[in-house]
This record gives C-alpha cells, structure tokens and sequence, in this order.
C-alpha cells in the first residue's frame, strides 16, 4: 500500500486524493500553506490522516522560523492557518493541540532542536497511528462473523489515516485471521471516497468488494444481502453521537430498520469529550460545485442552487457500539467512553 | 417544456434524456427497432413516457408492413421486441396490451386503415398521458401546504411523462395556485435523473428547486428542513407496494422515521392488478459501468465489481397515499386501489 503522507527533510508528500485511482500523483509541500491548502482542498482527507497532516504542517512551518524573537507569533500564526483549514474532524484540533504541548514543553531548547523535536513529535504521531488503527482491527475483528458481508461508508481506510485504516481496519484485520468476508463500498457523493478510494484499497488487497452507489444501500439490506455496518468517524460528541461523512446517518437508520448492527471504528483522538452532544459538533457546508459535477463535467445546470453538507451526525441510539484502540464502547456511552479515557489517562 | 416524444409521419421523435441538460439533441426512430433500443438505453424513460413511446413503437412497426399476409406475425414479432425492453415499468405492457386490443378490434379493416387506427390509438394515449398528469396534479395538490418543502427522488416530471409529470405534476400544480414551495431534488445516482432533468424541468418552470446528493435527504429531514416526499413509480401492486427507482424505498424509511409524510404520484395503467405484493415485481440490474462511470469518466477501479438495481420496492405500509388520475388511496390499497379501478371499470 502506497503511504498516505510521508516527511521527508524540509517537505511533506501527500498522495492526491482527488484523483486517485485514475492516477498516482504525489503532492509535494514545502510550506505549512502548502499543507493547509491540501487539507482545505482534500488533496489528504479522512481525520485521522487530516490530523498527522496538521502535525506535520507545524513541523514544516516552524522548521522555516529563522528569528528567535518573533517565535510565538510565528507558531500562532502556523498554528491558525492550519486550524481554520476544515471544522468537523476533531483530530486536526487534538493533533494541533499536541504540536502545542511539544512546542510549549522544548521551548527552553535552542531552535534548530525545538525544530528536531516538533519534527520527532509529529513522526511518532504518524507511526502511533498506524499502531492505534492496528489496535482498533484487534478489537474490532471479532465484531465480524465467518460468512458476512459488511457495508462501508466514505473511505475509512489506510488512506485516511497514516495506515492501515479505522473501519477498513477491522475489515483487514477480520479478512487476515482468514475470515470469508465481502465488503459493499457505498460510493459516497459528492467527493466519491467509497468508489474511489475504498474499492481501489481493498481491491489492491484482494478483500472481495462490491460497489454500490449510496441510495442501494436500503434495497440490499431489505434482500438481506447485508450483515453489518461498520464506517469510521470524524468527531465523536461524549455522549456517543458521531460526525461521519454525509450519508452516514441515513446509513444508520436503515440499518437500526433492517435490524443489523452498526458500529462506529475510530481512534480515542476523534472523540471530544467537551461536547455534551453531536448538535454542537459544527458541519462544513463545502462548494456547490462539488455536487454540480464529476470531475470537470457539469450533471446539473450549472447554476442550480445547491447543498453540500460533508457531515451529518449519527445519533448514538443508532450505534451498536464504537471501537476504539483502548477497546470496544457500548451504550451507555457517556460512561463507556468516559472510562476507556479515564483507565488510560490514570 | 420540450415535448418528451413526437409522432410525425413515420417517424418518433425523442429528446436524448442521456444527455440533457447539456446538449438538446433529438433522436429520430425510422423504425420500431430503433424504438425499442432507445427504452433501452433510455434515451426515453420514466414508466409513462415507455409507455407511449411502445405504443408509438408498434405503430410505426406495423406502418411498414407490406404484405396482409403476415400481417399477425410482424404484429407479435414488434410486440415481443417492445415488450422484451425493460422488465419493471408496467405501463410498457399496459400501453401494449391497449395497442394489441386496438389491432384486434380493427383487424377487419384493409391495411391503410388499420395503420391508421393504430397511430390514432397512440396518438390517442399520448394526449391522455398529459390530461392524466394534469387529474394527477389536480387531487394532489391540496396534500402540498403554503410554504412547504417537498423531497422529490429521480425525474417524475414532463419528461418521465407525455408532459406535465406525476410527481412534477404534483408540484406543478401546487405552485401554480400561487403556493409558495421549496424543491429538493435527489441527484438519483446512477443515471443522475434528479440532478440532470428534474432540476432543469423545475429550473425553466421557475420552480424554486436545490439539488442534494442521494445520501443527503436524511440530514436535511433530521435538521427540519423537508415537510414532505412526493415521487412517481414504475409499478404498483394490488397491494400498494411500489417499485419505483432506486433509492426511493430509502427516502421513504427515512421519511417514516422522522414522521413525514410520503406520497406516490402515478397514473392507474401504473398499477398491476395481477400482483398481490411487491415482491412479485421484477427488479431489472442494469449495466455496472453505469455505477462505474459518469460519461466516459471512470469513477472507481474499471474492473471493480458492481450491483446495479434500477428500482426498489417500497412496502405499501410506509406510503401515506397514492395519488391517480382518479383520486387518492388511502391505505389499505387492497381496497381503495380496487375501489378507483372498480368505480370507472364499471
């Protein structure tokens, strides 16, 4: 599997996700613009892989500072930028947040190893991520039987995240233990994750999955042709209710009326425990144009009004359970999720 | 609006429904086969608009018979190529069984004649398409309330149609006496019916319309943003139970679930008294690439696997009424669908 994002001295390489998998381009940054824009422009997307991108973006942007004296302002206004990029997945204000640490604890070190720390701090986030999703497909595999098929949502995979994948996680977990398995990828509108990310993944890892586009999902279920839901997570409010990308609440409802489990896979880093509830989770309205056309190809008369939320909140009544690298929540979630932080923070 | 179909000398004239809104191009039938194979590839589509396109089909298949003598096998052989174009849509096979019961009734009559009661006969049912649309829009509209915002599912408008629309009809109709109405349009992947023709129907009509992708509706209802759903069918059962384009039985679960009305719009030779339930109905899987692609653009991995259902079908128990050209059902549909066709039968 091609790496998500890599630091290599003074650059950060993103693979561009807007085109793949018609082609394998690398995107190559050596600013923290640079990399706020690729967040902003979802040349990288997914939360968790949005966090390492951030991580890596205060790396960058100090690894630049040449003047001891305006230091802070420097770091606020790198810090700013790359904050106001996108404003659902909580993992690019934890990432943020833990750059800040970082800087805060080594602000006693002279700058070229206040640059070398910042720079460790975000590459042991990057390999911690991929660690914490292996985790998650540990916890997680035994949620999925011998013989089931499971319905993924948007791209939860290793291209979400620095590897390996929260959702797309538990399916290559289950598949390597032998598991028969086959995945039905949504295709996922506007931005096509499920078509084009998630069968391309799975596909190279020779997981069996079938494509379907979004509005399928109900018509299978109804045949019973599936068993289970499981997609990743984009900010979890404490009481269990999660943001994903659009679609996924609709998800949820079909699957609670069809009888099937759903379950959310994410990293402790996704959920925020300040918020009480998803009401207060805020959702990105994106460009209409995104809905407008495929590619550079209009579908609708150009000038329709649209809307583009990218997230909708799935209420934590719909959610069977969340799988988290500390292991597996269950409702009621706002002590569940509170205890799998707590056991670990003491 | 554009006529959907024309008959002029000879010939059937189509507006190419694949590539609207973006080119107006018109597509000339010569033949009955090349009728046929535009239901097909749907050039035309939507169950109403079949319907007269098969009857024009057999009329202008039996305008080029020559020879008296084989006159009832070039009758079947047109009839079987129609009937064998698409399997859900029931009013295909109403529109023919009616062409077959003209031939029958004017057999007795020389060649030019019967050719020429044929053609009325198409004629006929076309102009009766359009009244029916309007009874359509006529019963339904006091179901749409001032200021209300109605989710519609793929294109049930003049298009679907001979003109004015079901659905559309509805809303048409409604607008029309002065109310003020907000349109959502279901982009209706894969064929994009809501984001290519609904939103250009509505758009030259001046009717306020936005476009939502297919997995968006559950957020929109969540939020309090849509009062009711309104969408056409392809066949109905005795029962009430409604196959109409994919994703239509999505909306109507989720409309259940956050308490909104959902209605069926659709004209009486759209109900198949011969069935006892929906999952009599026959489902047609159309070509994956239509899932792969949009236009000539690959969306995901080309040799990626695909389901591809056309239509769903929609228990009778999550519709709030079915609305005909002779008035509204109610459930149950046993009774009120055999009490509308009863009354006038009669």
């Amino acid at each position: 599997m091609l790496p998500t994002i890599e630091w290599k001295t003074g650059r950060v390489i993103m693979i561009d996700q807007r085109i793949l998998p018609e082609q394998e381009v690398y995107v190559e940054c050596t600013d923290y613009n640079q990399v706020a824009e690729a967040i902003e422009k979802m040349v990288i997307r997914g939360a968790p892989a949005i966090g390492v991108a951030a991580a890596f973006g205060v790396a960058l942007g100090v690894s630049k500072i040449e003047d001891v004296v305006t230091l802070e302002d420097d770091f606020e206004r790198i810090y700013n930028r790359l904050e106001q990029t996108r404003p659902t997945a909580r993992n690019l204000f934890w990432a943020l947040e833990r750059m800040r640490a970082s800087f805060d604890k080594n602000r006693h070190l002279d700058l070229p190893q206040l640059k070398e720390a910042l720079i460790q701090e975000a590459l042991a986030m990057d390999r911690e991520d991929v660690e914490t999703n292996k985790r998650i497909g540990f916890f997680g595999k035994d949620l999925v039987q011998n013989g089931q098929s499971i319905l993924t949502h948007c791209n939860a995979g290793a291209l979400a995240t620095a590897g390996y994948g929260t959702a797309l996680g538990v399916i290559r977990a289950a598949f390597d233990e032998g598991k028969t398995i086959q995945v039905f990828a949504d295709e996922t509108r506007p931005f096509l994750q499920g078509a084009r990310l998630t069968c391309w993944e799975l596909d190279k890892d020779g997981i069996p999955v079938i494509l379907i586009t979004d509005n399928m999902a109900g018509y299978l279920m109804h045949k019973g042709e599936i068993s289970l839901v499981i997609t990743g997570a984009d900010r979890i409010a404490s009481n269990g209710d999660t943001a994903n990308k659009i679609g996924t609440y609709t998800v949820a409802v079909l699957a609670r009326e069809h009888g099937l489990p759903f379950y959310i896979a994410a990293p402790m880093s996704t959920i925020d425990f300040s918020l009480s509830g998803g009401d207060e989770i805020p959702i990105e309205e994106r460009n209409p144009d995104e809905v407008r056309k495929v590619g550079r190809q209009y579908l609708s008369p150009p000038n329709i009004p649209v809307r583009n939320p990218a997230f909708d909140v799935t209420p934590a009544s719909f959610i069977t359970a969340i799988i988290t690298e500390r292991g597996i929540a269950r409702p009621p979630y706002t002590d569940s999720l509170q205890k799998l932080k707590t056991y670990h923070d003491d």
